[in-house]
């Protein structure tokens, strides 16, 4: 792959008259729906993701009697979130390899940033459903499980069920990609059908990586790609966190 | 079973303040997503159902050939959708007899309400997920899946790709149950729960039924009581019908 | 829809010759097979099912420790049960919905007439298979559901295990629609597929409802037909109700 | 293993009175449901299995447009059809191995006597249910579904659908075992549950071998036990041939 | 059938050029893997069968508290052991009813040459996946099994876990057949797509059987044929036992 | 997470005396099975995978009539490839995700250096499956299964069915990881089991990425680790390059 340094240095329009280094429209809405512990609206331009984070007082059986709780997550994407309607995975009867592939990095993204003995012999579930589908999915679904992850975490100490918070550091997520010879932060689901690499990254505040997944979908990308591509998933993840620390700052909810 | 015809009347007060035959606040926002034909967010009180309709240009086997279109829904709730929270049928690999038993009776009410030879060979899909769930989930499904329909038919109609519409009445549903005696209208979750008896009552604008299913949790019930049911369920059928024409009264969407 | 009263009145001949108010033959066969507590063979007409009432000294998960029973139902068909062989559910590795959908209306009806907590912690299931289908499968397996759930009561209080009956009443069932502009009861398989308005009445003996199930296949029905549908049915109903009393006056069996 | 042939030799009685190479009554029920091309209900004691067989126009993917035809089986039981209940498989989602074998079986003894080039391109599927289990089902299944194939092959002749029939030989089948020591035919529950060896044998009319399974369930057999567990069967066949025959000689059914 | 007793007496070349009466050579490896109890790679000629013995200190449910231990098999083929490529059961999420069969037949095999009480409450479970199928894989499977199971019980000894062996006899399985009228020992894969008869024998050392399964492929079978065959059978096996022990007398592995 | 520069420099000795550079030794047997077109056991020390290339001439319906291939994977584990048996994935009902993230990595890695429309319209299935796992399985599985494809490919070109290879790079595929404070290659069970961040990197020949995958086990990691940790990644690759284009300078296969 070659691409042309010039144009990713900014001149370059994309699409939607993003700059390369610049993120969609970002928007976190807190207490969306009033059941859960922490249930939070991410919106990354088009994609909508609906993040709920549920308590249960029980671990899975690896975990039992270990003194220590477990966090994990479900994802799953309404039939018409996306532009033609895909098949329902209850009504198919099972969850696609996407699926799965997707809820376990979700959860050992969460799981990251958790200490685990921290939170006593709980089970923190997030559920993250996609009601609309533009691309960046998975990456939405990390950043607004976090903050659904604190909300459920904030009531546990409200509660008195916990002394201190298990959570570590914030983590959020991004995807970077090459696109006609570019690298582009956050893609949108044309740049996503047309790049040549994609690459999800999940790194806490501090600009450390706790995944890093990256896929040539073309030509092979080279090392000098890769750096490009983590220069400008740094730059969208400190931002992303700068909002999911916005939007905790706001009244507390539930 | 016996109750109390002066508090039927009116005089009685509900767990949430309203009289018997009131419904909770209904709002019904059409376009709430982009991809589908037709997407609608309906909310009775905190129920929160989005309804898409999506139309795809073939039939199922039975109906090849046939010159017919079809009608068909699919129910599903969030994980989180409840107080706490329930298994994901995707996850389960199959979906409970309730979910088969409301999505079966979703797609026979719209059915009965389209000319499937006025369809033509194409179907609508109508998916109705749950957001939120308190109570009327699948009564406020269907009301909100023939808005959502009635969208997908319009874009139809624009496209020239029908030349009169197959919708030929209206169709909203309702419950009414029987609660501490007393015969109440569109029952929240707690009513439900509580309820000696639970009906729920398809209707079309003309006041004529196009499903009815009520079932006895306590007391078996008697006809005089299904009089007044019935009558609890006329009164809201018709609010909701109006409710839905107004919707639809708003600018076209998508 | 519109029907003529007049020939609802009687002067109206069905297929078969009965009279719109006229059950087809109703055999009941108490100890059908020799395991079960209870084992009944019961024809409506050509519709063949066999009931067997099986009890067991455990209840589910959700009744453990309650001090009460459970009463549930299974429900399935022969493969060449109907006209032209199905698939068999064992072999295609799922259920129907509409197999759930009767199961769990058999299951609700036979709950609603016992007092579960004088039944003691033990289930009662009932199994209802179909050997030959001729229309109202649903309805004569509730009839026959309740005499073989009555043969393993009284095999109970015989026993010892039991000092009192927890069956509050009997119930069984019906089928009532509209053909050809008639109401008529207790629908064969032609009539079943050529209604109007097809409506499954469960009741017990003092008239009371337990299920009420109606849908219109084709045009949506009226206040006025609906009530004489059920009158149809009140009709029906207490005539099967007093064939299986006279059923279990034979001899005790089993 | 060790046993005295005195006993095999007649002496001995067995629980239920029989001598040791006495089968137990056998009936052969024609016509026993409406729907079905051949339909028994074969009883061999208490043992009951009721044998359907279905002619369709069709054959299975490996035999299109081979101008053969396909004969298979499925089996299954009612889950109250033993003396505890057991699961229904269409409700746990699969067959059991137990289940696949025995279909296996049956399946292959009823090809083994068809010529299939003559039977055209279409199938014929016998579902064997045992609605009552005493002992013998896999045996009592083969020896039914073979009436029933003929039935429905007779009805094929008698439409002109075919010029002669491709059924070969008559085919039955039996069990035998080693019980106490003693061989014997036809094993019913009790004697099945306590046997040393088991042996299901299917033969044909001339006496030569379709299918042979012996299985050691204490210690294992020798020689000189297998050539008398298959005498005894040989004679138990020529009887159950011979009522097959017997039943064929009355009038044709359906 | 009718075939020439001159050629089965040894005159006759099979297409591999092997006697009548002649197994493919026959290789026994122990130890092919590291981290089982037992682990052995059995050649019947081109077929190859990794067996695998493991020990777990629990036993199924049915022999929970009984004091008797539990031997089991599962048996599976590797997508491209055979000419053309199969589906992978664990994709099409379930195993066939061939399967099922044969992974039944290993688990009777073995148990019937075990002590179960003096094994103690644990589980032996062997694991037979085919690695190249020639023919044969069932027979050489169970062959297999017997020596990993015997290397997992002398490790069990070494251990102190157990003080006597529970394992009475030697076991062995071979197929015969009849192929273009000639008694065959241990068919191959062409042989078996060809003959008229085939049957697996499974015996112990002393010439006993333990299993016998023999099925007319083509034309049913004859009493004599089947003595020959049974003639083939026991030299065979008496040479597979042969086989074993030599195996065994190496060095003891893991 | 710190570690120490000087001991990533080789002073530090490994578990199993390895340099932190240094691969495990590398096995490759071509033509280990004979029916697959191209059947190849790989070995990363005691990790031993069999990887098949089976060609069939047909593609998925996503393909069809685009005139070019499909290239894809299976994965399995034999049950005791394992230190303690895991369950078989066939018996269970379903793949594990993951088994299904697996199989798509190694799916991709092989399409990434293929010329789908080079293929012409027939499918190459690689089958990886592990015979014994010691860590690494994934990555040998990749590197294993290049060599595999690049027989299948040699066959096609052999019979004329391709008239150029499709094949564009090499790729192959190891591990790396953060081990007690030092960047590592090539990790073995104990070591990946230990680690505080595991990377899987497959890689072609000319040093260009296909797959990355990092995980942050414990302490998220940071860019500078990640440099070391690409370094040692591109070394491996390079030699494993190289024992590929050995093993394919042997005589051909198959």
């Amino acid at each position: 792959m070659t691409h042309d340094p010039t144009a990713a240095a900014g001149a370059h329009r994309r699409h939607d008259g993003r700059a390369p280094d610049q993120l969609r429209p970002v928007r976190i809405t807190r207490g969306y729906t009033v059941h859960a512990e922490g249930s939070v609206l991410i919106e990354f331009g088009r994609t909508r993701v609906l993040c709920t984070a549920s308590v249960e007082e029980r671990v899975p059986p690896h975990k039992k009697g270990s003194g220590e709780g477990w966090v994990t997550a479900e994802y799953g994407m309404l039939p018409r979130a996306t532009h033609t309607r895909s098949d329902r995975e209850a009504a198919r009867g099972k969850q696609s390899g996407r699926t799965q592939e997707i809820q376990r990095l979700i959860g050992r993204s969460l799981r990251a940033v958790f200490d685990l003995s921290a939170l006593g012999e709980r089970t923190i579930t997030l559920d993250c459903d996609v009601l609309q589908a533009d691309g960046g999915t998975r990456t939405a679904a990390i950043t607004g499980a976090w903050v659904a992850a604190h909300d459920a975490v904030h009531q546990l100490l409200a509660e008195g069920k916990l002394q201190r918070s298990p959570i570590l550091h914030p983590v959020a997520a991004v995807s970077v990609g090459i696109v006609g010879g570019v690298p582009v932060l956050d893609l949108d689901y044309v740049e996503d059908a047309g790049c040549e690499t994609d690459m999800n990254v999940v790194m806490t505040g501090a600009g450390h990586f706790v995944e890093l997944q990256g896929t040539a979908e073309g030509e092979p990308f080279s090392r000098e790609d890769l750096q490009q591509l983590l220069a400008l998933a740094d730059g969208g993840i400190q931002q992303l966190i700068a909002m999911q620390r916005a939007a905790l700052a706001g009244a507390e909810v539930g």
